[in-house]
């Protein structure tokens, strides 16, 4: 199970992907704003900002998630990744029906704050070792 | 020529995207838009649309395409790959020029689709194996 | 240090990439302009500029530098991205200060694209190499 699971968050994080492109396209249609135009009313922006999001997260978060699985195996940063999968689907749904956004917010950025430390000790560690080996 | 292929086809979408980000600064200079603004006429927006979209691209396709090597080789998933660098170039061909950039888009999102469904497939019949096994 | 170098250098995008996520939300806060709204004064834009700017960049590069990898080893290509790294953090800190960004712009196109250039070179002499063993 060692690479399945971060495996499994990044597929799981591209259907989210998917599925805020087809929500931007659906938009589009219901509030009849064709492309290139990027404004409208408050509702549509929320979706294009939810996207950019959405685009803008995978980004930061798959290569910290996958710089920890060579330094603790897949499993701890995969349940992070499980934990950030569900708190990013939950901001999106909640900032794009104009909900509270806050607790996804947090618990994603948290999760991710984790890994990046996480990958940032464990590349330090690895350097360290191997100036102090040689 | 199993890790090759998808390679190739990782390389050919970063130089779609360098391409664009020259098309950016060569609009930005033809229309005089200097940054940070970010409108304009359609002409211009137009090939904001396409740098945005460029960008956006790779962070959906090559998750996808490189989760299925693992499972399926390289041959496939980089033949995949093949058919969406070659639709996504025609799309932003079409898009920036004002032409029509449906074909060009129904068979890269089918394209990256399949990569999606194949990875998605192939992460979980792996799962499902191990926690068979164990 | 053959994995370690570009890894060093993929945490410390990273962190770029936190460091102005960060930042925006302090500019936000700073002239009270709250999401979605994306326009502002130039000061604001700037910030937003280089955000985006700044989470685009990885797309182009990470799969520039990683390509690199296994055809030249960790040093060279990490050594290029330690050279990228710090020209981009110097125009992230120029543009959103509303200074000189042409240097640090140039510098880390420069080097991205020598690593682009790399990668294209590498996979294409592998393919020709095993088609000619074929």
């Amino acid at each position: 199970m060692e690479q399945q699971l971060p495996q499994l968050v990044t597929v799981m994080n591209m259907l989210l992907l998917a599925a805020i492109i087809i929500a931007v396209g659906r938009a589009r249609g219901r509030f009849g704003i064709h492309a290139p135009v990027m404004t409208g009313p408050p509702e549509f922006e929320r979706v294009l900002r939810v996207h950019a999001n959405t685009v803008e997260n995978p980004v930061l978060f798959l290569p910290c998630l996958w710089l920890c699985v060579p330094y603790y195996g897949g499993f701890w940063p995969g349940l992070l990744g499980v934990v950030w999968i569900l708190a990013r689907a939950w901001y999106a749904q909640a900032y794009a029906s104009g909900g509270n956004r806050g607790p996804g917010f947090t618990i994603a950025i948290v999760a991710n704050l984790v890994l990046l430390l996480g990958a940032l000790f464990g590349v330090l560690r690895a350097m360290w070792i191997l100036a102090s080996a040689s």
